[in-house]
C-alpha cells in the first residue's frame, strides 16, 4: 500500500524526465520533489516561494536526503507526489515525501531542509509565520 | 578531513549547476555523480557504458541513495569527485561517493545500484567481467 | 502586444528553471516548450505521446530552432506558453511557439520537427491520423 | 566537411544528455554550449566566469539563438564543440558554435549574447578588458 500524504500534487511523467532506458532519470525525481516543496510553501504555507527567496533573502537548502526507489516510473505514467512534515526543529524541518501511482509506491524520500540567510548561507531560526503553518502538516498534530 | 577515494575525477562547478541562491542545485549533484559512475565503468572497469546499455542491454538503475550535504559549493569551485566500492552483492553494488574541495568535504553519498536487463527492467546477476573489475575498488581487498 | 496561440498552457516559472542571475536559464525554456509540444500531441492531437514513442516507435526530433528572447522571466512569474502550426510538410512540421506574461512577449520560437522511425532514426511521412489533427492548428485553414 | 573553430573543447556524449530515443535531448545541447562559452570566457578570454558574474555583477544572457541539428549524436560519441566570434557589437556579441564528430557536422548554432548589469538586467557596453580578448576570436581579424 502506498502512503497518502496531507499535501499532494498530481504529475505526469514526461519525455524530459526519462533516460535512454525509458524510465525516470533519478536526478529528475529530485527536481520534481523540489518543485513539490516549492508548491507546498507557496500554496499551502501561504508564503510565495519567490518572495521568500527574493525579498526575504531566505533559502531552504537540502542538507540530508534519503531516497528509496521502489518501483520504476515510465513516460506517460500519471503519478501523485505528496509530503508530510515528520519533524520541526529550531532551524530545520524533516519531510517525508512520496511518489505513488494509485496504490503502488514508486519512491520514498526523507529530506532535511535548513532555513538559511541567502546573504551569509548560515542557518537561521524558522521564520515565525512559516513555523505555525508548517506545524499543521506534521504527521501528528502538535500538542 | 575529506575522504580520498581510489577513483577520482576533478570537476569545476559551473553556472549550469547553480541555482538562484548561487550554489549547486542539489539535483545537479546527482547528475554529476551519475557522470562519475559512468566514467568509472567506462574508464576504470573497462566496459564502455554506452556499450553496456546499448549492445548488452544492461542497466544500472539506482535503488537507494543517502546524501549528506556538508558544505555548500559555489560557481567556479574546483572540486574532486570520488568513489569507493563498499559492498558487492549478487545483483547490486553499494558505492561510497564523495565531493571534496581540497580537505573540505562537501558531500557524502551512499548509493546502491542494481544491475538490470533493459528488456525486462528486472535485476540480473552482476556480469562476470564487471564483477572482478568492481572488486578491485572495494575499500577492503576481497579475501 | 503578445501573440495569442490556438493551443496554450499556463506555467509558473520555478526555482529549478532559474540560474544564478535569478532569471530563466535559457535551456530550461527549451525543456518547457518540449513539454508544451508533448501536451499538444497528447491532449490536442489525441495521440498519447508515450504511446507514439513507445508502441508506435515514432519520434519527433527537432531539426531547426530559432529563438528570440525578448524579455526576461523571473522566478514566480505566471506565464502562458502557446503554439500555432505554421507549416505542415510531408515529413515535418514548423511550429510558432511563444511565451508571454499577459501582454508582454517573453520569447518567440520557430521550431521544425521531423517525424522519424525510432528504429532507424530516418524521416518518415507524418502519420495519417496525426496529419489531419495537426492541420486544425495551422494559422490559416488549409484550402 | 565540418567547421573547425579557433576555440574547441572535446566532450563525450553521456547518459545524462540522452532521451528515451537514445539520442541527445536538444535542450542538453544548449547546456553544453553554455558550458563551452563559460570555458571560453574563463580560459581563453582570461576572465574567470564566476568572477564576472559574482564580483563584477556582469551577465551574458542569450537574446537570440538559431540552431540547425544536422545529424544525431548518441551516448558514447566523442564530439568536438567549438566557437568563432562572428561579430562584436557595442553591447553584444554574435557567436558561431558548432558540434562535430571528426568531419561530420552534428549541429550549427548562431548565438547572440548581450552584456548586462545583474543589478538592473539592462544592457551595458562590453567591458574593455573583454572586448580586446574577444576580438582575437573573430573569423576575420579586425582592421
Amino acid at each position: 500500500m502506498a502512503t497518502v500524504h496531507p499535501f499532494e500534487r498530481p504529475l505526469r511523467i514526461r519525455f524530459a524526465h526519462c533516460d535512454p532506458a525509458g524510465i525516470v532519470f533519478f536526478p529528475q525525481y529530485l527536481v520534481m520533489i523540489n518543485n513539490l516543496v516549492e508548491d507546498w510553501v507557496s500554496d499551502a504555507l501561504g508564503v510565495p516561494y519567490a518572495d521568500l527567496l527574493g525579498r526575504r533573502r531566505t533559502g531552504m537548502p537540502t542538507v540530508s536526503l534519503h531516497c528509496e526507489f521502489t518501483a520504476i516510473s515510465r513516460m506517460g505514467d500519471d503519478v501523485m507526489l505528496g509530503l508530510t512534515v515528520e519533524r520541526v526543529g529550531g532551524k530545520s524541518i524533516t519531510l517525508q515525501i512520496g511518489c505513488r501511482r494509485g496504490d503502488e509506491q514508486r519512491m520514498v524520500i526523507r529530506q532535511v531542509l535548513v532555513f538559511t540567510s541567502l546573504d551569509t548561507h548560515r542557518a537561521i531560526d524558522i521564520p515565525t509565520d512559516l513555523r505555525s503553518a508548517i506545524e499543521r502538516f506534521t504527521s501528528k498534530a502538535p500538542t
